[in-house]
């Protein structure tokens, strides 16, 4: 370890330099007027590469943005670790909420301010920089490939099909992924279980065109009202969702495993006042920490229609619009619930509108094998580089590319992420912490060092 | 008429040139952009004016944009009619929707497409070129006033004090307004009856900032999905408005008064198909008429929040809003709508998220005096015009600073509206008729010539 930290202390200042080259590019995957943007983050990213030892870098076309893909090989006797992440970013509105612009990174407080900048460059940056430190310090103790797509944002729409035109390129005995985060900076966790995904776009159409709303108002179906009252009707006064059949398949926790989660570290009253609200809000007879890691639950991610500017418009508007998103646990199936969702949510239209719903994304839930040589590197990995044994905890989030990887590649991902909750990830102001960031390269360097020695 | 007729048929190019260039002007009240536009539109009114024989023009300055004043005097023993217009115009958003820009007036079909091409710039355009006409053709044959404002659009909130503080220079024995619709072109009417309106907009906050939607979804009030369940509270399944006291002071038509409103000349199936909608929906129990004529109802203008952009974001936002308005009918009161609304918004917030209500502007409903010289004046002057008996009509629109008239200035309103249902006003592509135009010129001179008759 001794020698890790003093590698990473040496270079730290030029660290924080490519870091920030990476932050300035608008990889915004989900608008089309970035695309241009994607390239030029993959043209940094085979520089960035190249100079850190990869001795193989390549921009490999999918139907949408390309994979970037490196190598580094040592020898066909020695096992393969195979490492994940993405270098396109959540779009960054609403920009008036950010304090200083979302792609000019900005260090203040031992935190760097940039989109992207947890999410997930500056995870993935850890594992980059941690192959410079194996190059420089001797070479790697086995083979490392690394694949960074350019779509996980929008769900990874082309990253099955890529995975199964390049199995033999992609293959290994391990799968590495930085994308989720630790309890807190001294206590690291590894990512046992995460949500799965499905996320819509529905269209709501009253009258074919505006109306004024006095002389029509009152005797004609108004889109905005209906889709309120069918979003309403999403959620019973318990908080469940109610589309039927949803909750078929969740997998009950029995009491043992629900006690072992209420175990963990968790603050309630410090996790109110982080996002500032009087009291949390769920289904209810589960904690928090349930409610986020092993329930699934329905939200609205947008809505909009009519009249949305300044002062007052007296319109009765033709169209309604809501993106809407349900996060699976096991044993859901996304395809299944997208199916059940659309058959409910149309039923639900009242007279007078009519309903059109497009299914934009999904992907199923995960658990990490936890007894494999890959997962007890990483719990060894990050005591090492943070000073404490690891909790296994049951993420919120998604990433509904594990299915894939388990299904296409035979890989079970090992989750080590090495980002905080307090990163607000996908909001405005998305920071990282730049001890986690310098942590995390000497956790990602160990990762390897401890794969090989279990593998023996 | 025949020398109305003949002048109209001689001036019509310039005409429609005069017209065309106050269309082009973008004064739109509701946007700050738009200030130096509304200069620019009193400006050309001055111009206007003066060229058709007003012997007194002035721009008077207002808390917020200024009131257009013009005056032909002829004697101060005859009797003076008011007209009142107004010069602003409602946003043209969305757009992509204009078949041409809605500053660029485009004439097809016999009619003119624009913004204002109806309300109201050509309206009051029909009562200015009256004014010339009457000049050119040996003068009026009484005193006429006229007070154009520039913030109809957005609720007259500066017209009351503007009346109370010229009391003397708005003296008169009539007011006269065409800001409304004929039932057809052939079937001419005047507006017995308006409703009255309160507008609100209403914002939620939930967590302080927007929130990942995975990490959090389930366990934090989504404001989102809450503002829904609101909006859903606001119609019970019979199509009535549950804000407790709404209906209090609704006033009860007799079965007789029912019958007579009945009888005009209404076809459902057209109605339905000029808005493309499969049915009508409204409060069980009335017909379309009664519920755009006689009684309340509660829309959603606007709502909006979180992502609304192109693809998937997975957020759980912090705010979501609405622009919500209510049409008031006789007795209801405004001030009072607006208290029992606000009251009863802010009682259905579900736990999680904070409310507040802005009241943005109101007006009260409107019974015109179907007895008085103005009102009979205007029977037969439509007719003239026209060339059948007018209809008197309940409209669901609201002109709120009708009763600002009534109680400051003394005045019951006279409503000759030459407009038409479809001329679209308020949506993309509104338009207003040449013939409607035309002969509504006609109308607005045979106006001073009747109401000076019944005088005598």
């Amino acid at each position: 370890m001794k020698e890790i930290q003093d590698y990473i202390e040496r270079n730290k200042a030029r660290f924080m330099d490519e870091y920030f080259q990476l932050l300035r590019i608008p990889s915004v995957s989900s608008q089309s007027q970035h695309a241009p943007d994607m390239l030029a983050c993959t043209d940094l990213l085979r520089q960035l590469f190249l100079a850190a030892g990869a001795d193989r870098v390549e921009v490999l076309p999918t139907a949408g943005h390309p994979v970037f893909y490196a190598e580094k090989h040592v020898s066909p006797e020695l096992p393969t670790v195979l490492v994940y992440g993405h270098y396109d970013v959540q779009p960054p509105e609403p920009f008036e909420l950010w304090e200083t612009p979302p792609f000019e990174p900005s260090e203040r407080g031992g935190r760097v301010y940039a989109r992207g900048a947890n999410d997930n460059k500056g995870q993935f940056f850890a594992h980059l920089k941690a192959l410079e430190l194996m190059s420089a310090l001797g070479g790697p103790p086995c083979n490392i490939k690394f694949m960074i797509e350019g779509e996980e944002e929008v769900g990874s729409p082309n990253l099955r099909a890529f995975c199964e035109q390049n199995q033999e390129l992609l293959k290994a005995d391990a799968l590495l992924i930085s994308d989720t985060s630790m309890i807190d900076p001294t206590t690291p966790s590894l990512t046992t279980g995460m949500r799965g995904l499905c996320y819509w776009q529905v269209e709501l159409t009253g009258p074919s065109r505006d109306l004024h709303s006095g002389l029509y108002g009152g005797a004609v179906a108004n889109p905005l009202v209906a889709l309120a009252q069918m979003v309403a009707q999403l959620h019973d006064a318990e908080g469940r969702v109610t589309i039927p059949g949803f909750y078929d398949k969740v997998r009950q926790f029995s009491d043992q495993e629900r006690a072992a989660l209420a175990a963990g570290p968790f603050d309630q009253d410090e996790f109110n006042r982080s996002i500032g609200i009087p009291e949390a809000v769920g289904e209810e007879g589960f904690s928090t920490r349930e409610r986020v890691g092993i329930r699934p639950c329905l939200d609205l991610c947008g809505i909009w229609g009519g009249y949305t500017g300044q002062g007052a418009k007296t319109v009765l508007p033709s169209k309604a619009y809501a993106k809407i998103s349900t996060r699976l646990v096991p044993d859901q199936d996304h395809h299944e619930v997208a199916v059940l969702f659309q058959r409910y949510f149309e039923g639900l239209a009242p007279k007078g509108v009519s309903v059109k719903v497009e299914y934009l994304h999904g992907g199923n839930p995960f658990i990490s094998k936890a007894d494999s040589p890959a997962y007890r590197a990483a719990e060894q990995a990050v005591w090492d580089a943070f000073g404490s044994p690891s909790i296994p905890v049951y993420s919120g989030g998604s990433i509904p590319i594990l299915s894939v990887f388990e299904e296409v590649l035979g890989l079970n991902a090992v989750l080590m992420g090495i980002g905080l909750d307090s990163d607000a990830i996908h909001s405005p102001n998305e920071s990282f912490r730049v001890d986690q960031l310098l942590n995390g390269i000497a956790a990602a360097t160990r990762f390897h060092q401890h794969f090989v020695g279990l593998q023996a």
